[in-house]
């Protein structure tokens, strides 16, 4: 049983990036990982669950539960609000889990400011070339869409500068950028000598 | 280009840590990664090549090269002595290679000490029980081999509370471990931020 307190991990990274399969990966060890499930004020889709898919709430609650500083992060897209909840992540990190939440840079740097020990990885495809032939392969966006991406992309990674760890997706490596992140958890240099000390007590048992 | 010093990655871990099987996959990376040749005074056996195997060399030599402060590490077994030349890593390390050395415990210490900078990273499989299984599993050892080894790795993992960073190789999982050492090297919190300002500039190239 691990009772030591978990890390919040934000990961953000382009379309293009392979951050949904690399959070998969990392959220196949439920024991460890935990997805952020969302606060929004849309109505649910058909399908779509109240704790798992969101925290569906009204806009008269959402802005109450601004006013008593409830979220970590929080933003507005077409006419709808969303927002990383204060106490889901920080009960999910008492319980010794880490809680992935897959937000966008400016959220990120919201929740850095309100939690300074968040964790904040950049997923980013090896270069330049890789990420627009990986946005024109989908074959499912228009070319406008495909220019916006990738001029947005290049925007993000300017602030991918102030992330504490900036992890290199090469094509089909999900699994290792998930072993890296892993790893950096792992052995943040402030947990380190106590994630190494609790193995070697723990060895023969 | 990379023109940066390299790391010098020491890597420590017991018989059936599968260490060797992890050294291979980073030494894959021939551009970033290459392993320390050692010098000994034992004599070359058949196939073995001067500068790929050892460096080899009469033991007047190598303890002029101790008297010189010439190793990072030296050893005697069974009346040879073995040793790690300051130059070959140092050369390496300026021509921004990381340099992996497969060294036991007492060793990785000396190094250390003449090279504060060093990386020590121990390799361990997941409990005691795993250790015990795969070292029974290559069936070549007699029971007092096996004995013998078991109790080396439990003194070996007390000092590992020196080192830098644990890695756990669960079974099969020599890919993930070496992408996790490839991780920790990249973004070592001393080098980190170098690394990511450099990533950010050469993207588009």
């Amino acid at each position: 049983m691990n009772t030591k307190k978990g890390t919040l991990l934000v990961v953000s990274g382009p379309a293009g990036s392979g951050k949904g399969t690399v959070n998969k990966v990392l959220l196949e060890n439920t024991e460890k990982y935990v997805f952020s499930v969302s606060a929004t004020t849309r109505s649910p889709r058909p399908g779509e669950v109240e704790g798992i898919h969101y925290f569906f709430m009204t806009r008269e609650k959402f802005m109450s539960l601004v006013e008593e500083d409830n979220f970590l992060e929080h933003a507005e897209y077409v006419d709808n609000c969303y927002g990383t909840l204060r106490p889901f992540v920080e009960e999910n990190l008492a319980q010794g889990k880490n809680v992935i939440l897959d937000i966008e840079v400016q959220g990120a740097l919201q929740v850095r400011e309100k939690m300074p020990e968040a964790l904040l990885v950049f997923l980013c495809p090896p270069n330049y070339a890789t990420l627009e032939r990986r946005l024109r392969g989908r074959g499912t966006e228009t070319e406008e869409v495909i220019q916006e991406r990738l001029k947005t992309a290049l925007t993000e990674l300017q602030i991918a500068a102030q992330y504490d760890y900036l992890v290199v997706n090469e094509d089909n490596k999900a699994e290792e950028c998930a072993a890296k992140i892993d790893g950096i958890i792992d052995t943040r240099p402030e947990k380190n000598k106590e994630y190494i000390l609790d193995f070697i007590k723990n060895f023969t048992e």
